[in-house]
């Protein structure tokens, strides 16, 4: 194997291994990195627990690699020698995802949460409401957005339950805004069950919403922080502005990536990162911290979005819970489409007019989309992308000390785009 | 004429005058109080100018009665001897109703609100929030709500701004519902104006909706008040769940009074007693005071909500913009109709059944329902229902300190019933 493993000692016991590949990223290199993370175990337990004195029992704290891929030299436009992975985890976490192993280091805090969730969305008087909410809040989302906030007050020393009441109130926020996008998007599944408008109604979904909403409302004043309602105040008039932007650009093939990106900011990055700054603000962070907290949350929120528009047309709706081509069907302008437009010529431009603006689909539709995708490079452009929002993503984070919680998070940006591999 | 009017001198040169008639309501003192407010008039200007020695100049400042009409003793639940009326008004407003005089007093103050309103609901990024929310803000609503925030802090002597800020937060909080409800009641008309969500699209009335939600939520947090926060949180909470428990309730032929209460507290009462409450809390009035302003709002929101449900089957299309029987259409349980429910044999029960809880209406059921309702006395029923709760709403504010304010939303409780004459 021509890996590289650089090994960096870290506080508290654990080490970052960045691993290299000098040649550019082909078939045989792939087939290189495909058992890496075993000689990334084999590499740390020697060489981290040889350089540290340390006993096999300090394992733990050494670590390893989880899943590696490749990654272009964005900033000179080629393929190239590069470093292809920096990661950190305990070596019995080898086989975790990131968010499992964020999961795993704030079980009790999430366990405090979920019981928060649910006591909050009890009613007293409208039985309706635990019923859609359970539904929705018990599907199985990985509560990626409260584990933001618990990561990021973590990591700058918070100690106290604020962060378990914002975790709560991110969840019950994008809980809320799912409830109301199933109702604008007349959607019938979501994380592969029926939607609550489906079961029960759009009334149902509307009004359980705002009921939610004004819950998230509740918990946030709790904090007793004027900044933290700042922040959230203003991430949910970008959520709400976003959504009602995406309605009117959603199908206008003069859809621009900057209007992409605002409608992005509002949909995924704005809630992404006012749960990390949130973290940094209760925990009294310094203004660079929370300004670096920020800036990974809106850079993954947007890298995390990216990837899910990516994922339409090349995920498996296995892992993904989406069908092949769900956006494509619903008219949704993703970023590959107006990439794809951009570069259309007349003909390509009538398709796209015909299926997206005009909704008139037909057989075989779906495929020649993704045929024009491929013609004009739109999907490679749009992982480049997002992969480039990842390395924002954890530049920002860098900013931050040395923490296995910091490490986490950069891992996490990494596991976003690894989805796609 | 057999009136008694008792005049008292108040603060700022105006006066109160209690109106009182020593029989029973009927037909003839009907016919007595028909123009009493020109006795009023008469006994006002010339008894209180000559008590004061002011000139005519002075008579804006002196009492006139507007409206007169009955009350029942409801403690002794008779009909007996009460006073009548009180009421303050300047002598030009004579033929204004209340809530014309408060705006009259507060037109600056609604004026800077109005500036607000349309300098937050503009969105650089979505034109279509302020397409869809000018049409619903400037549709000539009464702006009572945001009257009463401005009323409750003058009332408590608040000087600044921040009052103009709740009072567009609570005009966007109550537009946010309008919008909501529309979709939910899928309603065609509100205000005798066609509806956002048939004019645009349902979508667009859910996004529009929850983006007036952030900037309530964002023009609150500028006030820096934790406890407004917490007021206006609470009164979220209260609104959502009543009307999630009004769209399991609303068809249910075994709702309860109770339960109606809870259902109208939330679709109505709850915003009306957070916008008097926030008023006294900005003045750092008293707590009794802050209590007294709570309970007003909250009575006099039920007071308006009951009779918004007589109005349904007794009101005039041309003042209410309302058609009667809208609610009988739409199979809303109103107060009237529990009463009816609660009294109905075998028979009627059947037709509330077929009607509201299965929705087979028919020709002529408007009119048997309207017949049933006279039948079990429950519009009369529903009717002093409605004035206990404005004599409640007259009571709390009594608590407060003299001002001309005071007794403007005394009149205002006033006005609200006799919306129904």
């Amino acid at each position: 194997m021509h890996l590289n493993a650089i090994i960096r000692q870290r506080a508290r016991g654990g080490g970052i291994i960045t691993l290299g590949h000098h040649e550019a990223a082909g078939e045989n290199t792939d087939a290189a990195f495909e058992d890496a993370h075993i000689y990334v175990h084999f590499k740390a337990v020697y060489t981290l627990a040889l350089k540290q004195g340390l006993g096999k029992g300090n394992c733990r704290h050494i670590c390893g690699a989880q899943k590696l891929f490749h990654r272009n030299d964005l900033r000179a436009r080629a393929r190239l020698v590069e470093p292809l992975r920096e990661g950190v985890m305990g070596l019995d976490h080898a086989s975790m995802k990131p968010h499992e192993r964020l999961a795993q280091r704030f079980e009790g805090k999430l366990g405090a949460v979920n019981a928060l969730i649910r006591a909050r969305m009890a009613s007293k008087h409208a039985p309706r409401i635990p019923e859609v909410t359970a539904h929705l809040v018990e599907a199985g989302g990985k509560r990626l957005r409260p584990m933001l906030t618990l990561a990021a007050a973590d990591l700058c020393g918070y100690v106290g339950d604020h962060d378990e009441k914002l975790a709560a109130t991110v969840e019950f926020i994008h809980t809320a805004t799912l409830l109301h996008d199933d109702v604008v998007d007349e959607s019938a599944q979501r994380r592969g069950r029926a939607t609550a408008n489906l079961l029960w109604d759009n009334k149902s979904s509307v009004l359980v919403g705002d009921y939610l909403f004004s819950r998230s409302f509740q918990l946030m004043v709790e904090t007793g922080s004027l900044r933290v309602l700042d922040i959230l105040a203003n991430a949910s008039a970008t959520i709400a502005e976003g959504e009602v932007l995406q309605l009117t650009a959603a199908r206008d093939l003069a859809t621009t990536e900057a209007i992409y990106l605002q409608v992005v900011r509002g949909k995924t990055a704005a809630l992404f990162s006012a749960a990390t700054e949130v973290g940094g603000v209760i925990a009294c962070a310094p203004e660079d911290h929370v300004k670096a907290l920020f800036d990974f949350g809106d850079a993954l929120g947007i890298a995390f979005q990216i990837v899910d528009d990516l994922l339409d047309f090349e995920g498996d709706s296995a892992t993904t819970g989406k069908n092949v081509g769900d956006d494509f069907r619903e008219r949704k302008l993703t970023l590959p489409i107006i990439k794809a437009v951009a570069a259309a010529d007349a003909e390509e431009r009538a398709f796209w007019s015909r299926t997206i603006e005009k909704g008139r689909q037909e057989e075989g539709d779906l495929e020649h989309a993704i045929a024009l995708l491929h013609r004009h490079g739109a999907l490679d452009a749009t992982r480049t992308d997002a992969i480039a929002w990842t390395d924002k993503a954890k530049a920002a984070i860098a900013q931050l000390p040395e923490h296995p919680v910091r490490d986490m998070l950069s891992d996490l940006s990494d596991y976003v785009v690894a989805r796609l591999t």
